[in-house]
């Protein structure tokens, strides 16, 4: 295969009278998938990684042509997801994410019956529809962990390609099928679709058994109301919006502004701001001047965003911010209206953020954000108190600050990360990651779509009651050589 | 307090302009709750069961009045429901399910950027407005299964009281507030609902995390709806209704046809049929004969059903069967019409099943059953695909059918336990239970309402980055006294 810029064409758009089909060959797939064993499993994993390395110089530099992002940044952006499809081969050999549990017969299990013989595990749901996202078109696109975790639990995968990065997408997806092909993975096992039209035929599917979605708060509502509403309604991971609130105390302010101004410009002008983890509203100390340094302070040059339906919505959201009465613009550039906006901040206060919370507290996707000056520590904890959920909060904060213990108890409820002294953009993929959180920052904020419990979402648990050991996974066997971590009795075992 | 049946009157219906009041009571109790440590929510469980068990002899004839149910069943449902309440204290005490994992910082992380510490642990998600079951008026009613988990997760419970057992409820309601109260418990972390209205408006009230039901298809779908289509979405964790069907193969049914009768007609007709696990549909071989010795067997004695909406469902339901053209009357009693219907027997073939799926494949709340015949295996594969998620699906078999492994594959994805030679009804309360399955046997496919791991539903992950060892909690710390089983740095620790 030759993936220059010039062979690579952005297809047509699926017709939605072959979606029927194409779930069909997707759900024969994902029966045979599901029965291929872990380490089998793991090793094909494996070579879609191998295979997406060997051709980074092809794919990046029709990710740079579609997305105007950097070379440096597109080749992170792989390795992170070479590396995440790895790391769920590791987690396939490891095995615990099947929760196995034996429970052996007791005729003395003080419930007032005998217990039978019942053993746990998870299974795979089946095919799963995955929207990729536009701002990492690889981590988050054709073969980023929406993607990885679903193949790793044993599902197959129906990909409904981002407009603004077809040929990157149309490139990776040959790719991808190249190799799950030559793997001896089933045929089917991972489909593109192109059009709206497509993804939203597919998921109304009734094969199909989940949805995953990084995106919009108005696209993913959406396609989380057909979800929800179908005769047979299904899960649907949906990664929405978020603000990422950052919430500086009296004494950081005090000690150290010049450092948080720092971090925090660094952190909100990454990748020209287009992080769904990017800090967008900054809570800091009125009488500080941290507002009055961060708006004399060298901010980065401007920088390309991804495409013009983002260029779009983004000087829409920057136009009803800066108009509102509650709202004083501190900086901005010369670039106004352009692809390539110079980064902005706005100044409220607390008081009026709070009166005003609808019309204020909303996600500016690129480089703008809103400095929120608070008089007193309440004011800051009303703050918490008022938001709906978050991917991130962040506390920038002295050790023994007084309110820290309060404030952290106030955010547990409303984000899936709390972070204190570091950035949110830039999310470790990792056992220990979450990212989701709370309406509307997800729609399934019991679920993480970063880290290694992502595979979770896509299994279910199915207990057999007194089977044969010949009827079994191998994993409930007494005795078995692949046993992972199980819970045996109620002790866990190694 | 005195719980005799003149005594306790059934309280009037809830007024819905006091839900936003009660919500807001149960709100703060649950942020008091979830503050609180295991091992005190573990005494507080234990200090209810053991209030519970105290009052037995009060509480169960109030019980056998209500629902026409038999002391023995009575007083066993009693035991399991204290039972559960003490086995979800052992899992607060365990603590491994918080699925704690820590990350420390490592700046070699293969991901292309160094990883920050990350610790992640399972917090409470609020209030949780409960529907107790009318079939199991103790251990799925007030202080049931739903109630235990959901306090023991840590969230306080709004409980919408079945109008099958008001003064049960009532009197069930007041021995847990009681014990709660004793024991230290914030006020108002368990609240009793009356009607339907006001438990409609305790869902749709922003505090309120998510929703527990049992009952029927068409008002658990409707609470769904309403839990979805929210501004802010929530979990509802209903379970609807199952057939449990019956697979018997040729050899089970010509070895052993007489004992097959015995346990599925002591199945089908516990509890007057009126258990969500009754194995409502037998598949049997048509040449074997057991369709005509299940007629020609002696079936037990009709038994009253719970009340007067369940007896006329069953008839109305008995009606549609029973004239279905391809449905055949094999047993039915006397009692036609009556409060205690006679165990019926129906008769239909395989090829007519299919052909009529949505008619004849339908939960009969009470003592009926359909007894499916069927001419070749494909055919009972044929069922196996064609029938909707269940709770249950039994195989009736010999060691090495040819037809097992193909059955168990086709039957994993559409039932939450698969049993061997077992019957479905009695659901032990283990750590390896699954009471669940695809819908319409429940809303929410990947969880549990029986069994430990129910826990889980009223929980959701947060990460913790960078965070100083005093603002995290006990069972992240990297040195714990506390510490419960741990996914550190990749590794599992007890």
């Amino acid at each position: 295969m030759n993936l220059t810029t010039d062979e690579v064409q952005a297809p047509p758009e699926t017709e939605v009278s072959a979606v029927d089909g194409l779930v069909a060959v997707a759900s024969a797939a994902s029966e045979a998938w599901a029965q291929t064993p872990r380490a089998d499993r793991a090793r094909v994993l494996a070579s879609v990684a191998d295979r997406l390395d060997a051709v980074a110089d092809e794919l990046v530099p029709i990710a740079m042509a579609e997305t105007h992002l950097a070379e440096a940044r597109l080749r992170g952006e792989l390795l992170r997801t070479t590396f995440q499809l790895r790391l769920f081969g590791e987690a396939l050999l490891d095995g615990s994410y099947l929760d196995a549990r034996i429970d052996h017969a007791d005729p003395e299990w003080p419930m007032g019956a005998p217990r039978p013989d019942l053993r746990r595990i998870l299974v795979p749901l089946g095919p799963v529809v995955v929207w990729a996202a536009s701002n990492f078109p690889l981590a988050f696109g054709v073969a980023g962990g929406d993607t990885a975790s679903a193949l790793a639990a044993g599902c197959s995968v129906l990909l409904k390609v981002h407009p603004g990065h077809p040929r990157l997408s149309a490139a990776t997806g040959s790719v991808v099928a190249e190799a799950l092909t030559a793997a001896g993975a089933p045929k089917g096992l991972f489909t593109l679709l192109y059009g709206s039209e497509a993804g939203r035929a597919a998921l109304q599917a009734p094969q199909v058994k989940a949805g995953a979605f990084t995106g919009s708060i108005r696209g993913g509502r959406a396609l989380f109301d057909i979800a929800s509403s179908r005769p047979e309604p299904i899960p649907f991971f949906g990664e929405l919006g978020s603000l990422n609130p950052v919430f500086v105390t009296r004494s950081a302010a005090e000690t150290r502004a010049a450092k948080v101004i720092e971090g925090f410009t660094a952190s909100f002008t990454l990748g020209a701001g287009q992080f769904c983890t990017k800090p967008g509203v900054l809570l800091a100390p009125a009488e500080s001047g941290l507002t009055s340094q961060l708006a004399s302070s060298q901010l980065p040059d401007p920088a390309p965003l991804l495409n013009e339906r983002i260029v779009a919505g983004y000087w829409q959201t920057w136009d009803r911010l800066t108009s509102h009465p509650a709202v004083t613009v501190l900086t901005v550039g010369d670039d106004v209206r352009g692809n390539a906006p110079s980064p902005t901040v706005l100044r409220t206060t607390a008081a009026a953020l709070l009166q005003n919370l609808e019309e204020l507290f909303q996600e500016c996707f690129g480089p703008t954000v809103l400095v929120v000056e608070y008089d007193t520590d309440d004011e800051l904890v009303a703050v918490a108190d008022a938001i709906d959920g978050q991917l991130t909060a962040t506390l920038v904060a002295e050790p023994d600050d007084e309110i820290e213990p309060e404030l952290v108890r106030r955010l547990v409820p409303k984000a899936g990360r709390l972070l204190w002294n570091q950035w949110p953009t830039g999310v470790s993929v990792t056992h220990a990651q979450q990212h989701g959180g709370p309406y509307p920052a997800t729609t399934a904020p019991a679920t993480t779509s970063v880290g290694t419990a992502a595979i979770t979402r896509f299994l279910r648990p199915v207990t057999y009651q007194g089977f044969p050991e010949q009827l079994l996974p191998g994993e409930l066997h007494d005795d078995s050589p692949s046993a992972p971590l199980r819970l045996v009795d109620g002790r866990w075992q190694l």
